[in-house]
């Protein structure tokens, strides 16, 4: 159907690839004007319904909509600002140059102006940023039966209505209700008598990690956000929480990785955002990795005098390395997930100990056999080896279990004690386990 | 509060304790249970009203639910089972012994137990292991006004009732229609003139991240599953998706730090599992570093003659496997999200050779600049260890960024191609590369 539409506007039969859009999901819909060039998606837009070309454009890429915003007259601008969601047109305005917020905001009512300008100010990554004011409000006063038909006059510009939300004169929050409850009970029973007042809800500078793990304990749809007077000012669905999990996973892989987290698609950073976010880990793990060289050069003794032993460095410092970072993963994703907390620090390090001490043995008592069996190296050299892998995997378990945890006790993201940084550390022991351990095996 | 409770059980005020209980959301007071000794856990459990009970019972952990399961007797079995969604009571079942199924499997109806065996063999992690039964199912024919009288009667069984299903005498799906849409149009309308036809929809063998990517792309709330007649076999909400989203994104972690994935918390693992799911990897790339090893025992006369140039090996490799994980973790975060696709290698290529350019040189020229003047090694050396330092760079970025897609071509998960494996490749490449520029400029 996608290429059928693509085709039909090539060929430019419009009214034909019109008839052909209608049947879509505005999904798809905003997928084919990604794919046309930027003059046929123009047209496309613009031949939609109006209330279709709304809810379209909320899924189109910011590139895409800064086009179709160049193209149109003031007046489409103003209908698109006055259907879309709130928290859409939010995300929206902070993506756009300021000349373009200039000439929407012009067309906005005062009011409306003041309250867009309040959610721009939000703290990124704050409730406040994520939530929508398009929620139902009711009033405990109301019966059953008028909270629904005041449902039925409005429902078409609230983002959700299946959980209503009810406020006393001063907008305190009092307690909420779902439509199931207003469907299915007694008419004539009042809000107030029905509505559930154990609220679990947010404050608008939660951070959204504690917004997203309320959804997830609590199975949550959606949660009402208030201000520092208790007064509700937004709600958050879930729809944008599933994003949040998501955006909070990708940094928690890039910091993993020794990189700046970047919310940007990869595809669509430019090449010298990508450098500027990798290379100051680089670096800084680079500098480290020169004191695992000092310790070489302290050792230069032993091994000039055994060269052989430089042969075992990378799989010993390879091990070592993933040993800790299996360690360090499982610590950090179960700290994110709220399974590990800060007074496990005792049983994780004890589970380590005896995982890294399984572990160990059975890597120690393999490379012995390979070592000595098949390579034919000198029992000495073997053994030194083993001990010194023995060791390593022990210790990186310890350090990969221990430091995530250490971390978010010192209030950094575990996420920084990851892969690279435990093997950095983990290098410079086990070498200096490694050259002790020769010297006085091999008596140098 | 919970610490309130927790005392009032310990002094064995259990009416003082029930009725502090009875105002906490059900997921809190899991929580409670699970914190109290076994014994006392029960006799909670036990004044808890009926359906309090079961609601709490489906928040509590595997372990915990066997315990009481232990204890309480058939009749109240059978109610929890009764009250239960059924998805919940299909998680719970699959995770009980042989012996307790047979226990609860007795009690329950034929026609129940030929569903719940059906469910039961499902494939794991399909569509089929995440659905409920528990849907409205509405008729064509039916109005508005019919259709929310019968949800009225119905709605306390049905996970939910915000989206309802329109089958045919055969079961088979025509369409969807939201609680919002019926509450909202004039009552006299049939459900046939106001559904919506253009419905997306999952088979019961789709995997579950098909599914989780049909929720993030449409912004679903539910979708139903149909089986391979098309006809309506139940529906997956998107609580239970966010929970899937969390349990993908885990695996992938795993994974990617060279583990074997496990569903389990890392607590509640097993010392032996823990060490079974880590020793695989960690072989398989001790065994891959000894080729590298192998590597510095071709070049031993190299060495030999100049020791100070093992005193590099860590950084270069170090600085190596962190380049390189960059680009895969980037790559194969991408090909998670959908934002990389199969045929974009070659854009991701194109980019990661002009980002490992600039990363490049920024550290050869640091490196150049730290270890000419400060660390004063000879200028050739220096030559050396700067240049392998670029090459490595460039080198392990291309690896990074082209495997992960190369792995999804061979339809192979992408996330085994991560940092362990890609510092493994590199290696041996920087070593080799290091060590052949060091005999052409030393002239050994």
């Amino acid at each position: 159907m996608k290429e059928r539409i693509m085709e039909l506007m090539q060929e430019k039969r419009f009214s034909d690839a019109r008839r052909n859009v209608m049947d879509l999901n505005v999904v798809d819909i905003a997928e084919i004007l990604e794919e046309l060039d930027r003059n046929q998606a123009i047209i496309l837009f613009r031949m939609l319904p109006k209330d279709t070309a709304v809810e379209v454009f909320a899924y189109l890429s910011n590139e895409q909509q800064l086009a179709i915003i160049d193209a149109i007259t003031d007046r489409e601008i103003k209908h698109i600002m006055d259907e879309l969601y709130f928290d859409d047109m939010i995300d929206f305005l902070e993506e756009m140059p300021a000349s373009i917020v200039k000439k929407i905001l012009k067309n906005t009512k005062e009011e409306e102006r003041i309250l867009i300008n309040q959610f721009l100010n939000y703290p990124e990554n704050s409730a406040g940023s994520l939530m929508t004011i398009e929620y139902v409000g009711l009033k405990k006063e109301m019966t059953l039966r008028e909270a629904l038909d005041y449902i039925k006059r409005i429902a078409l510009d609230k983002e959700t209505v299946y959980t209503c939300y009810v406020t006393d004169a001063n907008r305190k929050l009092e307690g909420i209700i779902s439509l199931r409850k207003l469907v299915t009970n007694n008419e004539d029973k009042t809000v107030g008598e029905m509505m559930n007042t154990d609220v679990i809800y947010a404050h608008t500078h939660d951070d959204q990690e504690t917004i997203v793990h309320l959804f997830k304990k609590y199975d949550l749809m959606a949660i009402p956000v208030v201000d520092k007077e208790e007064r509700l000012t937004g709600i958050i669905t879930i729809d944008d929480i599933v994003d949040v999990i998501e955006q909070e996973n990708t940094e928690d892989f890039q910091r993993m990785a020794a990189m700046a987290p970047s919310e940007e698609e990869y595809l669509e950073t430019s090449v010298f955002t990508l450098a500027k976010h990798r290379i100051t880990w680089l670096l800084i793990l680079m500098i480290s990795a020169t004191f695992t060289g000092n310790i070489i050069r302290r050792f230069e003794d032993v091994l000039s005098s055994v060269v052989v032993l430089a042969a075992f460095i990378p799989m010993l410092m390879d091990t070592g390395g993933n040993a800790g970072s299996q360690s360090s993963t499982l610590v950090i994703r179960g700290l994110a997930l709220g399974d590990i907390k800060l007074e496990d620090t005792l049983k994780v390090l004890w589970k380590e100990l005896r995982v890294s001490t399984i572990v160990g043995i059975a890597l120690a008592v393999i490379n012995f056999l390979r070592i000595y069996y098949i390579e034919k190296v000198g029992m000495q050299i073997a053994v030194t080896v083993c001990v010194t892998m023995f060791v390593t995997v022990v210790l990186a378990k310890l350090v990969g279990g221990s430091l995530p945890i250490a971390a978010r006790r010192m209030k950094l993201d575990p996420a920084i004690m990851a892969s690279p940084l435990i093997t950095t550390i983990v290098d410079a022991v086990a070498l200096i386990v490694y050259f002790s351990m020769a010297a006085w095996i091999l008596g140098i």
